[in-house]
């Protein structure tokens, strides 16, 4: 039995909670938030107790803690958690810093401890499909990603002020996408990005612009391979939330399309209507979420390689890095 | 807190079990089968203890029982149960005899307690949503309903020898379609059957003809109010399980497709490829199975109605008998 | 160079002639009908010439006749052209009379003339690329068929009086899909119809119920292999023309979906959005009426065998027939 | 009636001539072409004469001719066509060299002709419906446009040396889509590129780096609006013949799919099969070759306005200039 204490008790830790409560050989010991209400209810409804991260982190019982909390907590309880000598889930991003990111993976490695990033989209069903059909070799050698990401609609420009900005708030899990569809070592010895050019504009909500961020953005990346990924997102699709991504390769496509509550077609005298796509991430990416963390443990029983390790965050925050700084000087980023 | 037994360790009596056991204000508190081994393991599982249905029903902390053992048990363990006073949900059939089902529901009426059949895939989210549009009136009256279920694969000769035919152990559960769909009172003061035609042929497998039974079947039901209802069924089709209706209305079409484990879509040379259809009934109906559960346990907190009774268990098998008499007898069966 | 005469300047005859007009290798010479401004316009469009059937059938130039007059005038101007020696291409159906439809087809036969029935869903590319898959052998032996067929709205119910009733008028297209998918020779030996069930109501319109007609229908059919067939049909589908089968084979499934006007997805706030299908025949079928007649000169030419002869039509009237008795008796028609 | 001579009896020329000689009240009168057999069968296929430029723009009852001679002779015939009064349909692209093409449109001008360019995507039902539907506001202001656009197979690496290069080439098409798409006045008084950035790879043929060429290549346009626009190309698709855009709005998206030659569904023990794309721009753009020739000749007539004219043909290839100096240089393009 594995013992795992959450920190975080929001929206997110209310998920990976509940995903770690229910896992057959997990037991969730506690959970920890500033805010004593989340933490009570939270716990009260899983059956676990309320804590302390350091009283956490001191209880030799628990193996495991699942990090949950806002983004500029996060490389703090990462030392802390690896110094305790604790597994590590983390929520994305490691740190809104790349040197800071650096020091936390190597206070992992030092530490020897495990480290999985909340890279949920790697395991989406239709996306980890993709990827495994790719792997084998099925479309061949991959020369071109194409990723559409959008969300139902922007936040308040209030909340994007402290985001750190599109390209590290939103495009880190595409970055993550891109770097596991074209530069993963499936056999070819991998590859990885060389060049970036971002572009972006405000259409929108005008007040983004005022906090000095955007609400639209196209990235354009080449691989030293010579392989191409183009990534377009918005913060606003009326439709709902649009997570695609299609890779061409030597010898054919996979698509991932979106996924829907249900699958009634209604045909009247206007329409051909199939549903709208899942409403949101919390949607979206449930299953994702629940295997997510079920694989965190399963890896930490053995045999199978994490498919996300801190590497993988550290990396996706470069190219986050990159995407700003060539928006920003508005010309290509080289030599990544 | 609801204090439950469930009766059966079997393929479904797990996945009942498991899901009772994941439902806030609801406690797992016995499992019932004759074959300890099972019911140890699946106590074991979910932290519940092993019983008998006598010791279950004698103990007044129950408050329901989830019968999910042998058909030929159900009758017996519903009389039971609603002699002590528990509330019940059994799986269908009530009874592979219709006056015996009857038996059944007069009892449970006459103990006045609650009994919940499990046509689970009125509890399917693509189903469930075609079935609420139409009673929101979203295609008009409806006129015409076509039912396709198929099965990937035919099961041994030898165990449909006591399986009532395919009338009774596989259209049942299309009858239930047909009522729900055709003959729901949504607003209009419903409609009901009025006459049956069924036909079959053995194309599957010969052995299933040595014991009296067919494995393919097309069957035509005309309402009182001449709605009209075409099922197709079949015991194999290679492409895995086949679970479709449409229902034609006044003012459109509501079609209900399969579903598919991911929406990846796979183009080459040769193709242009989607994912087969869940492979079979505990894949495609997991959530309605998750679903139906929940749903008796709402109900018995209060306001909403249950979505069955045993009485469309009765309804149900009624339909199949004249199925199985029509074809039995070569010719259409009037005034059911 | 064939030389051709039209009968029937009428809403099909325009098709057929301007089909004729437009094949390399055939000159439309004659277009013949009772209305003179109709027979005007249409031989001033194509550069052809206004004739009467006595001299178009006198004139020793012309090779073939395109009969696509009022239905009453079928099988006169069939053993008319027979007698003078031209070759038929005869729309549906060969005569609403089965004896005088048996008639031509020994007219015919005794002239030696070639006479294709215009079953044209045959040559629509949908329908005919799964025959010829089906007679490939992709899906293995063919088990059921489920025929859906629904136009967009009813005629009057005064045209429908001397239409012969739903069966002949309507389904007669849906009965030569039954035995061109079901019972064809596929280097099995073929099948045919064995027994006979159809039902129907009036749905649609009551007006039908005042002529002796029905507006919906259902019919199902068994082979003497023991294969199976279904078919749906109304005279309403408010989205428009729906016209479908599958085929259920030992080893997989054909399905022929709708034809759409466009590829467009539209996703907003309220929905997602396909095309409607094809508004009616003249637009689901444009491209079968070309290939039809192009197929019947080709044939003309050699090698090829004809798609259709005169005994399809034959048999499909049968079938027709067998259907109204059905419906008429209410129960099975038997050894058909 | 309209005579016409055309220019070219290659494979476009063929495809032209053949719809302008089907189109009611419009006369093929003269097929041009210096290798005298194509332009001898050509004109007894359809009923010409065989001519020459010369004589044909001197014979006072041509009306029109239609260009689709090779590439370096376009702007030649322009000139002359203009010079001889006569209305002017050419094939893309007016010149390679965008000073010519410019030269061209002044000739034009000052002569009274009218000169539409072939950008027959812009007839695509399905791409015109889209357009449509934006010009109509169905999906609000538009936002960002997503481009893809891959051929079936790369022509021989010595082809390509005269072409331009991929993005004169190949990518004049899809730079007309973002014009006609992202640029087009639907109200809003229109909109323009402003910059542009262009990158590309080779990867399917390593003979197309040797004449200094790409075969694959990614375009991001932003628009003085600040709309984004990306386009997606390569020389191959092992699963035919990919044209595909989508268009996000402030309301909706809206997506142009693949055409595929039936909608027969193949499933098996395999695969969910469907068709492939439409093989190659002969048989997916058959309808809108037939569509712009007819539209020209309506627009001729009088009230409708021409869809394209020769500063569409000049535009887009300023653009495709742009994306090879952005390509060559390795950075964006600033005030196009």
């Amino acid at each position: 039995m594995k013992n795992v204490a959450v920190f975080g008790a929001g929206r997110i830790g209310r998920i990976h909670a509940g995903n770690v409560a229910a896992l057959p050989g997990v037991s969730l010991k506690f959970v920890c938030d500033p805010v004593a209400a989340s933490a009570n209810e939270l716990a009260a409804q899983l059956g676990a107790k309320v804590s302390t991260p350091e009283a956490a982190l001191a209880d030799a019982s628990i193996d495991a803690v699942v990090i949950a909390s806002p983004t500029d907590t996060h490389s703090d309880l990462i030392h802390r958690a690896a110094a305790a000598g604790k597994h590590i889930f983390c929520e994305k991003p490691v740190d809104l810093s790349v040197p800071r990111a650096i020091e936390c993976a190597a206070a992992v490695k030092a530490a020897g401890v495990a480290c999985m990033i909340g890279f949920q989209r790697r395991f989406d069903p239709t996306f980890a499909e993709a990827q495994a059909r790719l792997a084998r070799g099925e479309i061949g050698v991959p020369e071109m990603l194409v990723v559409t990401s959008r969300d139902p609609g922007a936040p308040p420009a209030q909340y994007l002020k402290g985001s750190g900005g599109i390209f590290r708030d939103m495009l880190i899990h595409d970055f993550d996408i891109f770097r596991w569809i074209l530069c993963s070592d499936i056999g070819d010895g991998g590859d990885a990005a060389d060049t970036m050019t971002a572009n972006g504009s405000v259409l929108v909500d005008p007040e983004i612009a005022k906090v000095g961020d955007i609400d639209c953005s196209v990235v354009t990346i080449r691989t030293k391979k010579g392989r191409l990924c183009q990534i377009n997102t918005s913060r606003r699709a009326a439709y709902g939330y649009d997570q695609r991504f299609e890779v061409l390769g030597s010898k054919g496509l996979l698509q991932c399309g979106n996924h829907r509550p249900t699958e009634v077609v209604q045909l009247d005298g206007n329409h051909v209507m199939t549903d709208k796509p899942e409403h949101f991430f919390l949607q979206r990416y449930r299953e994702a979420y629940r295997l997510e963390v079920a694989h965190f443990f399963d890896c930490l029983q053995g045999a199978r390689p994490f498919r996300t390790g801190i590497a993988d965050g550290v990396e996706a925050q470069k190219l986050a890095d990159a995407a700003t700084q060539s928006w920003q000087a508005g010309g290509k980023v080289m030599q990544l």
